[in-house]
């Protein structure tokens, strides 16, 4: 039977129907091809390459078996209309960042990043051991999907300015560049929020259309050219402050795999969180330095800003607590945080700040 | 034709020649049982666990092509002798921390840890993104081995002391039990340093034979009981500031897999990496809040005790210099750790210590 005719008269995509429990279709035996879309342009450092890691190791550790077919955004679907593609069943897969669903359901911010949540390591705490993934799998379910975390960026810089950031009332009016719920947050402190997609960004900060933008980490942003505009580059920010990507299949494809396949498709998607947030972190390091190199400051907000930053971030947060599901979601990874937090501080933390005091 | 057999008339155990190229035997068809064996007593938590997803993976991705024979400490070799046992080819693979086998290569250490040296964050950015992997290569064609980081302490604990340590001198022919270079480097500052097996810890602490322990963290270090006899804990300590485990196969028998065969080993070991991590961290985060809420007090060593551990540190590394694959491995470790450092400090470091003053 054909996976697609089948999926259109039994389960209708992007409903909760499409969780409810079908008998696996005979098409299990034999070679396969599964199709994954992206939220990526083709070739976006970092994030496409993250897809291409998760692809190019099922393709490989499957030995034929599954061979994953990449297309980028627009090529099948358009970047934002993957999650409703692969919940139908009119792609097989996809690699993204669950945040842009939140019209879908506001839980899935925290499995990319919420302002003032967890970094990298804690989210990679709590998906493996304290909650995240079943949580990730609670919320797959709605929609027919099966997630795995499947890259992540790191914490993300606070971004570019054309002036100096002295305090919260600087924000008022300013015309600043940033998606999801930082941006939420962002337009509480009194900024007017732009949404620009990626290619439209340069052109905006450098003609004045806006005041400042994020974007990813010193890699991404070199890449980007920001730094022949303006010099003033804030290094921390309070939006995204370890952003992970994910990798969801078709819940109908997913229980059609063998046991084996699906182990590799959950194996190879954990790698790909590790191995992309390494490769964001070495690259950030060497473009940081590159960048000061070129007269770029690496600023840090004052104490008020970041108040601020924080009372929005936690008013913005409240304002999903009536669905249930958001409000088991954030609490689980908000104790999970605390609780993972406190031993970091007091290790690795500690030892950090000694190294960099004595190796300078 | 039996690969022991084969081993035994075409390579050396543990010698140079054990890395010739050989032509592959005829064997690589079929399902096969590979034999690992580990430096940890069965059920260790953490570090066996690790060992146990390294093979539980392999086994499931292979679709029973591979079946991992896990062997713990004194099954099949004794702990230590794991390095030398696949090697020879007398067993598969292995895993263990490589800084046990420091006397086989000094650069061993930092594929685990070296005092002053990389957090486990670092040591991912250099392992997957900076040439690390590469050069655990090419340790491991010197001693007949394929070898992949495949788990992770993070940093570990300062440790147990009965009395609290108020400066440097305090170190002076303090019986102290701490193994590796940084157990060299405390020797350096006049401790009386004892390696003691696991199994022997608790009770030199507990009747004063020694002064004081490092063990693990607070999860493996609640578990051993240490807060029964004294409640001065130091959090932070300079020896291993994020111990890598490593899953290391005997180089013909990794060469005679497919290519799908190797990648699973590839993918399951560095997955491994990130989970048995992300373990230790959130298990660490409860245990420490259980100690303190029995009495323990979390502490940290004035910066006179960190000064000195530095230098301490900076003279261990220094002696393997003239060897110089070791220095190659320093050098790049290090300009690794300073480059990949700089932007966590100011993107990561600088969010935490907002969001810490700010939630708490």
């Amino acid at each position: 039977m054909d996976r697609r005719s089948f999926l259109k008269t039994s389960a209708i995509g992007g409903s909760a129907a499409a969780a409810t429990t079908l008998a696996a279709p005979a098409y299990a035996q034999g070679a396969r091809t599964l199709t994954m879309v992206t939220t990526w342009p083709r070739g976006l450092a970092g994030v496409h390459d993250a897809a291409q890691r998760v692809a190019d190791s099922i393709t490989t550790m499957s030995d034929g078996q599954l061979t994953i077919d990449l297309k980028s955004a627009g090529e099948l679907v358009g970047a934002f209309e993957v999650f409703d593609a692969v919940s139908a069943g009119q792609a097989d897969m996809y690699h993204g960042a669950d945040y842009y669903f939140v019209g879908q359901h506001p839980g899935y911010a925290f499995f990319t990043a919420v302002p003032f949540g967890m970094t990298a390591q804690e989210l990679t705490n709590w998906y493996y051991h304290m909650g995240g993934m079943e949580l990730h799998d609670e919320l797959g379910q709605i929609f027919g999907l099966k997630s795995f975390l499947g890259g992540n960026t790191g914490a993300q810089a606070g971004g570019w300015f054309r002036q100096e950031i002295t305090g919260p009332e600087d924000f008022q009016g300013l015309r600043f560049r940033m998606p999801g719920l930082g941006g939420e947050a962002l337009g509480k402190m009194g900024a007017s929020v732009q949404n620009l997609p990626g290619g439209e960004v340069y052109q905006a900060l450098s003609t004045g259309a806006i005041d400042g933008t994020e974007w990813i980490g010193p890699w991404s942003d070199q890449a980007a050219g920001f730094q022949e505009i303006t010099k003033f580059y804030y290094t921390a920010g309070f939006h995204e402050p370890g952003a992970g990507l994910s990798v969801a299949t078709n819940r109908d494809v997913f229980d059609s795999l063998t046991p084996a396949q699906q182990k590799i498709i959950e194996i190879a998607s954990a790698e790909a969180h590790q191995w992309n947030l390494a490769q964001f972190l070495a690259n950030n390091g060497r473009a940081l330095q590159q960048l000061q190199s070129e007269g770029v400051q690496a600023l840090e907000f004052p104490d008020s800003v970041w108040d601020a930053m924080g009372a929005a971030a936690q008013e913005t947060l409240a304002q999903y607590m009536d669905d249930e599901l958001y409000k088991q979601i954030h609490d689980s990874a908000m104790d999970s945080m605390r609780a993972s937090s406190g031993w970091i501080t007091r290790s690795e933390g500690a030892y950090r700040a000694q190294r960099d005091r004595i190796l300078g």
